[in-house]
């Protein structure tokens, strides 16, 4: 195998230099093969892969960390790319199809194996972030009626296309039920005449359904220190497998996504040097303008008290500092709030406990930021540093309460927001940093003034 | 085993409902047997852990998700609590003993195992977030001179105390040098007389330095797909391994505590409704105050500008609406450069490659927002829903064009902020999209007037 090597057009030119390095490629961890691939042209990595032994080819193709695999196996000659597609892992081969325009697909497929056909037919058809679109279907199933010795034995057979051997999954011959999930090492060190269903545990084993979201899948990963979770239909009958390689992937990209989307803007799912600046533009206008949409309530809010602000110009010399400490307080309570909804350590339910919690909290954190304010205004009007005018009490008064008032609306704002997202069938990791800015910008100005008005009527206003 | 159980003084009372339950958490799978037990009352969990299979209780114990174990076992008579010690895995007794008190420890120490003394030894040592701190000494190695029969063998005898055997690790019979890193899959299909060192491929083994830090070790499992690393020391000897397990639930540690800074907030290391709410506002304030203070530049820049604010109390209107274009468009780039650096698609050296594409891109982004601003006020002029006076088309020039170089220097600030944390040695998941707004109003205001200055005197100014 390892010295059955193919050619082709494109590298007929440079043969020798493809072939040098497609022999110091063959030596090295095929995550480094893959890193240094990245960082050549589209040309030399397909003459460095056709002249590669095919099973390392293989190696370095299932990477999902290759970002030309599609291109590269799209301008390899039909049989050659038939053969390695074949000899790739389902799931991988399914995310590559997904990539292929609509020629190069049918180019390929035709010639395909049974096997690689079936698999695609099976997985092409599920939408991205579920289970179904993270799963392959090379796993290791048995009756439940064979000995240990009879499924060591398969496993001997099958182990070099399957995409993990360490769980074996045990089904009634009969209905195709999955019964039990066994796990290699109980397997090896159990006798090789007992029944595979007396190896393990007798529980029921953890499963996820095809349409389950692949943050729950992760979910199940962590709590059950899984290294594969059986995918089953609803006759609970085992279609294929996520394995936790493609679960770290996915956690990977989660937490991109969300800390994007908490950033105030989509999703980008490239890296950031190889998005097309329209195309980067494009995806932080839409937030941009929309939060600018709403932060114009601010000038409206802000003419609605012109009168004032004209008596009292002093009043707008803290509009930034009182704003943004709202804003501050609730995008701390938004990151929590996030968190703990993603991990489940409260359901919707909780909404109310949560309110009752960072109402006193707002409180008292408003009350230490409209202490330090207050501080600030004596300070500045006794040193002399600045005149806030004969009536510099009241609007001390009117930040120190102002600055309650905001803190403990932006902590109460910033908790619910998740749970309201979460409520009306949105991510509540959906809530973004600006957004909670924005809405307590708005209602801040509302409180500062409607205070002032109280603090200040028969005096500056 | 399985009927080997044993009591306690604390579950004499109220024994039978204790030993049912418990007996009903062993027909369960681990992990949600440890929910139930987080919803119990400690006297509870502590009679039902007594009741149980001693290798059950093991089980339980051994789940980080467990929020009492230190508790329980500080609880239980010292053998019984030493005999579970014995039987867990050592990372995980780790995790104990660095909850225990000083007492607990001393108490329970002297009647251990001597391997889990001496795990113990080793693992207490490392600081939390590396590769030392989430390592096992249970692993399985085999000198370079065995046969598959031989390792087949071992593994059989030591699989039980084993956190994984699916990765065995030769060594050199000598020097004790970690040589090659073999998959029991690959193991179970070699023939049993062949050497081990003949089995898979000829290639150095991935491994990592006890102090690591957790987010590179788990960059690592991520780009080899591993189940498990090895940790050498600086002679290449290995001392443990660090189990992809360990790594799902560093990485959503990980998550929990990046969200938690980026929304501008210390991290918490417990579940929201488990914290203090003393301890919550302190975590809360710190950050708070910080940005607080920092914030008050704003105050100190308006009254700087206090003359120009009488003279046109007309730009106060848009203030608000200016300074948050600034922090959002810098809490978006912040956001993309905190996770470009994360996953290592940029390097420290590429700052001026995204500094010439934030220019461009905070220039288009700020023109958008301009426009909409500038469409805005010809509106409500038109309208007569506003007056902004007689020069109204320089107010609208004037925001406009602050809107743009606002923008464009919080893109520029925004991307930038990473590489200086990770510059000067912080993580760059350090930056919050509070300090990137913080950060941007200050030079917000100073930006706005400047132009306003330029664009509106000899006419308002």
């Amino acid at each position: 195998m390892n010295d059955l090597r193919f050619t082709t057009d494109a590298v007929q030119a440079g043969r020798a230099p493809a072939a040098t390095l497609a022999e110091r490629l063959a030596a090295m961890q095929a995550a480094d093969a893959v890193e240094l691939l990245n960082e050549l042209e589209l040309a030399d990595s397909i003459g460095i892969i056709s002249e590669m032994p095919r099973d390392h080819a293989v190696l370095i193709l299932d990477q999902p960390e290759l970002h030309s695999a599609a291109a590269i196996i799209g301008a390899l000659p039909v049989p050659v790319a038939q053969e390695l597609l074949d000899a790739m892992s389902a799931d991988r081969v399914t995310d590559l199809f997904h990539e292929f325009d609509a020629g190069t697909r049918s180019r390929l497929v035709p010639g395909l194996g049974r096997d690689t056909k079936l698999a695609l037919r099976k997985l092409l058809r599920y939408p991205p972030h579920t289970a179904g679109s993270l799963m392959t279907t090379e796993f290791v199933s048995v009756p439940a009626d064979w000995s240990v010795a009879q499924t060591l034995q398969h496993i001997r057979e099958v182990e070099r296309s399957r995409e993990t051997v360490y769980a074996i999954y045990v089904i009634d011959p009969a209905t195709k039920i999955l019964l039990r999930a066994v796990a290699l090492r109980r397997l090896i060190t159990s006798g090789p005449d007992v029944s595979i269903m007396s190896v393990g545990r007798d529980v029921a084993p953890v499963t996820v359904a095809p349409l389950t979201d692949q943050e729950d899948v992760a979910r199940l990963f962590r709590k059950h220190d899984l290294l594969a979770v059986p995918v089953v239909n609803d006759g609970n009958q085992i279609i294929g497998i996520v394995t936790v390689d493609d679960v770290i992937d996915a956690m990977t990209q989660e937490m991109t996504e969300d800390t994007l989307k908490f950033g105030g803007m989509e999703a980008l799912h490239k890296p950031y040097m190889q998005i097309g600046f329209l195309h980067m533009i494009r995806k932080r206008a839409g937030w941009l303008g929309v939060l600018f949409l709403s932060e114009m309530l601010t000038a409206s809010a802000m003419q609605h008290f012109e009168g004032e602000l004209e008596k009292a110009v002093v009043l707008t010399l803290f509009i930034p500092l009182i704003m943004s400490s709202g804003g501050n307080s609730g995008s701390q309570a938004t990151s929590l709030l996030i968190r703990a909804l993603a991990l489940q350590e409260l359901r919707l339910k909780d909404w109310w406990r949560v309110a009752l919690r960072e109402i006193p909290t707002g409180l008292v954190l408003g009350s230490f930021l409209g202490f330090i304010g207050v501080v600030r205004i004596i300070a500045w009007q006794m040193t002399g540093l600045y005149d806030y005018g004969q009536h510099w009490p009241l609007i001390a008064a009117t930040v120190g309460t102002a600055l309650i008032g905001i803190v403990t609306f932006g902590s109460l704002a910033g908790s619910m927001l998740p749970f309201i997202l979460q409520k009306t069938g949105f991510d509540p990791a959906s809530a973004s940093a600006p957004f909670v800015a924005t809405l307590v910008d708005v209602t801040g100005l509302v409180i500062y003034f409607s205070i002032a008005l109280v603090i200040l009527s028969g005096t500056l206003l």
